[in-house]
């Protein structure tokens, strides 16, 4: 594991996964080649994990597998996720089995999401104004821990549990992380999204810890939105937002309506950070595998290449980011509505604005 | 307990709550007067609970009291929440005392949204199309039930649980009314809403039972969206929905958010069900008590009057609910953007619109 490098070679795993996360994963690769450092050499190590891997073998992420990943200084995701109603692949397998193991055993709990609308790309919203904030998502807890159960399940009586795990340990290093954030940004305000007038157990702590952890960090302004609430301000005034701390399951919810409203999950990155850099970080796309379009190269591949851009600044190549970045933006701002491109086309073109 | 009546007189409970919720409760109140037919007269019973009697008695929902408001024929809600942040007030309380416990108690297990683009509406979407959908939230499990609890509270080890209950009986229930609403109307559509491929134990009985009900209605088309996804289409494409079923956590926030692109919470009303009519229905805005404009004569009492309409559809008064959903539709049509009108002077324009 390294932290940060000016040069040197560092260990990238690299997952493309099920459906168009292959295609979008060659583009960011093609993009992170172009934009690394001269004296930065990525070391890529390739995983066909996902719906193909599983319906072969029957394997989602061996033991062994997840033990060399770690080993790696950064992972780039595609997309996974089989297609729907597959008789021989159980739904949500390979999302649980994969995609959240990873997230869980390599301790991702900030899940980072920025939104913005970039100049030129059109969102559904008549007046969005201007948009630019990052939810942080808890990543690690919540109603994601597979919690529950089930019981006389196929009768009459059946009862189905899923629970919601919260520890102070979960929310305090998240919400941390989250202040810290906004500190560094120009408008340095945290808005803390739950449910606390219901969910009273999980708010609790949520709304203890958040106005604790704000007593460190006294020039940021915090706001409590319930997530019902936040739903509204998403469409009606999302240019008030700029960090959003949030659990795993709103934040899930609330980072695809971001998406949808900045202009659409094919410009949505991701990162799945360990803040402690005890394990790799990955980097994702926002949206699915979508298994209608694959290997079409209809995908948008801006989202993976946007997640190589958060990729490169956590490894500590902010030039590198920003120049990543800044093509993507270009790239956008000469998009000419109604013509489409293939996605290594956008590839090309991104790669090629990349100075 | 009444059904159905076309003579006679019938017992309302109204609660108007607190902040905005008296306000508008008058109007809604005028419009009933005016909207019911001339051989029903409806008894209304006062009931001044909220957070004044709370903050002055202690009382939230006495049992005395909810064994009266059992005696009516249904209910009518104006909103409940004190002031936020007041130290007297713990957060929640009187949501959970008092709304939800009326929700649980009554077995209202079908909150019932509509949800619908009215001419002369603006969206906050650039084109929305034409939008006319309902949901069908469950009302009385999921993660409303209070399940749950916390350990070692106020310190680092602290860990805190909701727990999200879901029977084969209170799912197949609100599911079973969703199918027969949607056989109902035009489009015979029905969408699932969940998050199956997390929420695994909850997400599969929604999923067997939706699959297992729709065999009774062979005409009602059936598909099933994850919660995040549904929040893009709910911004990209609402008008692709007709009923949408989902779950009491994921339809409280599917419902602001299509509240807010029909034109905001101001116009959403709501209906908590009891289609067994063991108990009374409730009918109330969507909207909260709005306390820092209580008072002021600035709410709009629209949702409080469309949620008439439902009550009297509800009592089997179909024409007079559909003459108040009439009144409401000329009344949004003729308003003048930019111009404001007291929450009186919106109710006597609807009120005057009733024929
Ligand atoms: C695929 C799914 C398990 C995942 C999630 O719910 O976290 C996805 O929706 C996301 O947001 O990354
Ligand atoms: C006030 C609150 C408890 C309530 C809910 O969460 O159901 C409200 O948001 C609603 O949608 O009616």
């Amino acid at each position: 594991m390294t932290s940060s490098n000016s040069t040197g070679s560092l260990r990238l795993a690299v997952i493309p996964g099920d459906g168009i996360g292959q295609e979008v994963t060659a583009e960011a690769l093609k993009v992170l080649d172009v934009a690394s450092p001269a004296a930065v050499k990525f070391e890529q190590t390739r995983y066909d994990l996902g719906a193909e891997r599983y319906l072969a073998t029957g394997e989602v992420l061996p033991d062994s597998v997840l033990g060399e990943i770690r080993e790696h200084d950064a992972i780039l995701l595609g997309a996974v996720g089989g297609k729907p109603n597959d008789p021989n692949l159980p739904p949500g397998l390979l999302e649980r089995g994969l995609l959240l193991r990873l997230r869980f055993e390599l301790d991702h709990y900030v899940n980072l999401r920025p939104s913005r609308i970039f100049p030129g790309v059109a969102s559904p919203l008549a007046a969005p104004g201007d948009v630019d904030f990052v939810v942080v998502r808890e990543g690690t807890e919540g109603p994601y821990t597979g919690n529950g159960g089930a019981l006389r399940v196929g009768t009459p009586h059946e009862v189905a549990t899923e629970v919601s795990v919260n520890t102070a340990f979960g929310v305090e290093r998240v919400v941390r992380d989250a202040f810290a954030r906004a500190q560094r940004r120009p408008r340095k305000k945290l808005t803390l999204v739950h449910k606390t007038n219901v969910l009273v157990h999980a708010g609790s702590v949520w709304w203890r810890i958040t106005q604790a952890v704000a007593q460190e960090f006294p020039d940021v302004t915090v706001d409590y939105m319930h997530i019902d609430a936040a739903m509204i301000f998403m469409t009606t005034d999302p240019a008030r937002f700029d960090v959003i701390v949030t659990d795993n399951l709103f934040g899930d919810i609330i980072t695809d309506l971001a998406a949808a409203i900045t202009g659409g999950i094919g410009l949505a990155a991701s990162g799945n950070v360990n803040p402690d850099r005890t394990a790799p970080s990955m980097f994702e796309p926002v949206h699915g595998s979508a298994p209608d379009i694959a290997g079409q190269q209809k995908a948008d591949p801006t989202a993976a290449i946007l997640s190589v851009s958060l990729l490169l600044d956590h490894l500590g190549y902010a030039d590198a980011a920003a120049a990543v970045e800044r093509a993507v933006i270009d790239d956008l701002a000469a998009r000419e509505p109604g013509t489409t491109r293939r996605t290594s086309e956008v590839g090309d073109a991104i790669a090629a604005r990349v100075s």
